[in-house]
């Protein structure tokens, strides 16, 4: 089973490998960092990866995971990751996103009056991309399955993990990656956080119509 | 502010990711990833990592996260890595460890007789390292931080993150992280998952004495 994560410029680094330690480690898959080049990209606070594959060497995966970005002014400047997306959605078993790559799969219309969910300060901006944007943390819609903001990759790719290879498999990932989490704070999501704050954050995540 | 994360191979890339991903953008610090050389170090599953700094080149940090592996088979085989960590932490503000992490630590010195937790699966090989082994998520012990097993680390970044720059910067990083978890399933400890899964998960965190 061959696993695509997707890389480009600025992603952000936990969208992409909270899927990948709880996807990579299950049985028979290989996993691809996929990219335009082979050039190593570097992510939103510096971490630099190598790629293992290029967009025009990949023609299909099993699964697709597509991160966010903060950084992006326009969804559609990622022409090149949208493009690969146009191309290999339709043989895709899966197809993910985490975070703002929800736009991402907008822009290459897969989300098109689908069901799907998003970073919370992005709402506004998937739904004007045409999809039916949900409040809920992780949303399966067929074959595409989207997570909220960030840390929401690590219960997408669980509910995958029940979804592909069943539930006790899914658990025994839960038990190795000790995922009984236990927040600091309560302070994860719009309706918790303090109201200025989320005024700030909205705006910090940035360059997103809002 | 200079943030250390330590790369050496087969590392557990959300143990290193989840931290980064907290503290990688707090105001005015600067991202390191040291290891022995600057040939890029792959990690658990596949992702490949290019260093930014040798363990030769940098001689102190105000942030330490050494990150855990599956896959040593003797902590003290981590020469190199401990040898780095007996000589920068006594300058370091925060030396912290995530998941197996801990056991390089301890190798180092570092826990010798100190609270400290870890992976679940390897708490007694903590304690037989000289640590004072806690079934707590996150442990702090003066400038010493430890978390329990990979996702744990995001737990402690955010307890180091208030513990630096303030409770409200922590609670405004997780709502940008949207870390309000929705595990699909309640096995992410010993106490909550089957008792056979347990044993198995134990044996196939590789190597460890248990």
């Amino acid at each position: 089973m061959d696993l695509a994560f997707v890389l480009y410029p600025n992603l952000t680094a936990l969208d992409l490998i909270g899927p990948y330690e709880v996807l990579g480690h299950q049985p028979d898959v290989t996993v691809h960092f996929v990219a335009e080049t082979r050039q190593p990209v570097t992510a939103d606070a510096g971490l630099i990866i190598t790629p293992t594959v290029t967009f025009d060497e990949l023609d299909r995966a099993d699964v697709i995971v597509v991160p966010g970005t903060g950084t992006w002014r326009d969804p559609l400047e990622a022409g090149v990751v949208t493009a690969w997306l146009r191309r290999v959605h339709p043989t895709a078993t899966w197809t993910t996103s985490v975070c703002t790559g929800s736009t991402l799969l907008a822009a290459a219309g897969i989300l098109t009056g689908r069901p799907a969910t998003t970073h919370w300060a992005v709402r506004d901006a998937l739904a004007g991309l045409g999809a039916v944007v949900s409040t809920d943390r992780v949303v399966r819609d067929g074959s595409v399955v989207t997570a909220a903001g960030v840390s929401a990759g690590i219960d997408m790719a669980l509910t995958l993990v029940g979804l592909i290879w069943g539930d006790d498999r899914a658990k025994f990932t839960q038990l190795v990656i000790e995922y009984a989490p236990e927040p600091p704070y309560d302070a994860g999501s719009p309706e918790t956080a303090p109201a200025g704050m989320v005024a700030f954050a909205r705006s910090a995540v940035g360059g997103f119509p809002s």
